[in-house]
């Protein structure tokens, strides 16, 4: 898409936690608890943020090569599972290499939020923060049929 | 952040609708049926997209301005509501505009997804397409306490 906009983001703060690299275990992330320390000109954004529960956070997977990318793949490197295409996974592998994952909110200080089951390492650049919220976020009747 | 690096994006493609503003009325998106029209190049990462039900749409609110932003606002312009933070709020007007919806997929042909329950207006550039999933997207007790 040569002649498309380019979409230019700029980080509103980084996580911090312990992990530099992906660990080599599946859900490493579940009871991992992190921080994100939001850029302070930001802080009065974080206002009534201890009022939801789960956050939902967008991030920048900065490692992540995004060139020459597969278009399908084994989900989750698994050669039992048959190949997909990329938009029907979660791997990290995207065009556009946004992370997201639901988090808990323990905890914010400041400008210093502490949540739980963040899958990014530590140094990721965090592009936004949204309140988890039944009405938006919430499907039943999720269904994978093979 | 001024010496924060830059993350620029390229969207995948974009959405078709009969809506090029807002309607002004609640919940006007929930009903309708629109078209992502994906870039050729990325058909073949659409491979298997029927599996899954609901498809979570990450898009660009190319309409918003992101400068001069209120960092604490009404949610829903509702006076009667007390001002929160942006971030405990899902309101557009972000410093990463970056749109957030789970639409359910209705059909895939070639590179043109029709899907219900988007919120992007026509034209709206496409960043990501993932399969709604319920280990990484559902939560229970969601709550919002005043």
């Amino acid at each position: 898409m040569d002649n498309a906009p380019e979409i230019i983001l700029r980080p509103i703060g980084f996580v911090r936690n312990k992990y530099v690299e992906n660990p080599d275990r599946e859900d490493w992330w579940q009871e991992l608890v992190s921080e994100i320390v939001i850029d302070e000109s930001f802080e009065e954004g974080l206002d009534s943020l201890a009022n939801y529960s789960y956050y939902i956070i967008l991030y920048w997977l900065h490692k992540r090569d995004r060139d020459h990318l597969p278009l399908r793949i084994n989900p989750r490197g698994r050669k039992d599972i048959p190949k997909r295409g990329i938009f029907a996974t979660r791997t990290p592998d995207r065009p556009n290499p946004v992370g997201m994952i639901t988090v808990k909110l323990l905890k914010r200080e400041g400008n210093v939020l502490t949540v739980q089951g963040l899958d990014g390492l530590d140094g990721t650049p965090v592009i936004d923060i949204k309140p988890w919220n039944t009405g938006y976020d919430a499907m039943d009747g999720e269904v994978y049929r093979d």
